[in-house]
Formats: structure tokens, sequence, C-alpha cells
């Protein structure tokens, strides 16, 4: 049985050919967009920080490769893989990649249209 | 500035202490739930598979251990690590492990009731 809403195709999608956004010093994203989920592969440099924020788009997010601490709230965590968070619309948050820097994949829904890349 | 909304909670988890379903035969859960998503660690044994299925939640994924042969509306590919799909509403979908088995990544918008573990 096919999908039967051509307005939300499947989206499949590679980092490594992805198209990519770098919005602050050390920080490459690769968002995919859905309708009511962005998964954005998001790559962080040994030491470099997300400042805290917020934004009204629940946050979740697990690890890929390498750790990162993860503060939320005023609460700070090392994630590694096997590791998850979602953090409520609004929670100010921010991130710190570890010494070997990190691949994280963050999850916003619903998605950041700041993020969104125009081309998909 | 904390968050300000008490229903809904910062949501902290590891895989080694998350309460686990086991659905399907080779296949363990350990989701995370929070108001607009839910994140959950599929573990999934060489060569089982989660049969071909659809729900009227958006699903994406990613893959952090092994490969998955992942089906949606008709298309197989195989997965990795750096791969991503979104999946839409009701889109028919099933997977397969491959021969190192698995440990992906779901991600449903809104959250699945049959999947949430009443503890947390």
């Amino acid at each position: 049985m096919p999908n039967d809403d051509s307005a939300t195709p499947v989206v499949w999608g590679t980092i490594d050919s992805m198209p990519s956004l770098k919005p602050i010093s050390g920080v490459t994203m690769w968002p995919a967009t859905g309708t009511n989920m962005m998964i954005n592969f998001v790559r962080i440099e040994p030491g470099a920080e997300v400042p805290l924020h917020h934004h009204p788009h629940e946050q979740g997010g697990t690890v890929i490769e390498g750790t990162i601490l993860m503060t939320i709230d005023g609460e700070t965590r090392e994630m590694r893989a096997g590791d998850v968070y979602i953090a409520p619309p609004h929670a100010v948050h921010g991130a710190t990649a570890g010494p070997e820097g990190c691949l994280v994949v963050d999850i916003f829904s619903p998605p950041r249209e700041d993020y969104r890349i125009p081309s998909r």
C-alpha cells in the first residue's frame, strides 16, 4: 500500500551527501526535514561550544561518536553513545564537545525553520 | 531562566538503565518520551525482522551500530551510521537487521502510546 500523501515524500539522507550549515564556529549541521520532525546531524569540533539558548521547539538528542557536555535548565551531564535527552520547549540549553569532538543527532519538533535548507 | 512548564520535565536517559520492551522476537526497545516526540533506541538481533506495518505517526531514524535494511513504501535501502530516513504518516515500512545486528534510533512524532512505558 503506497503512501498516498504526495505532499510528504519519504526522506532518505546520508551525511556525506546532504547539504550542510555552519551556524557557529566549529559546528556543522546536516538537517533532514519532515512534517513534524527535523533530524539534524551535528558535528562539533573538540572543545567547541553551542552557547546557552532557547526556542519554542521541543528538542531531543543522542550521541553517535565522542562525548558532549549537555546543559539543560542548569544541569550539565556528559553524554555518549546510548544516552538520550529530551528538553521541553523553551528550556535553556547548550553544549560543549568533549576533547575528541562529537557527532550527535538533535531532533526538533516541530522542525526549526531557521535550519531548513531551501533545496529540500 | 528555568523552564517554567512543570508538566514537561527534562528527560535524561541511558540505555543501560532505561526500562525496555520486547514487542517482537529479536527486537528490544528503550523508549524516551517527550511531548511531541518519542526517541526509541532499538536493538535488533542479526537477521531479525520488524515486519511491514504502518501507523499515523511520522517516523524517522538513524543508525548507531551495525546495518539495517529499511523498507519504506516499497523501496529498500541498506542504512548505517550517518544515514537518516523520515517516513511520512501511514507509510508502510519494515526492517531487517544486517548480519551483525544493529542498534538504531527511531523517532516518532507524536509519541506512540503503545510503546510508552508507564513508569516514565
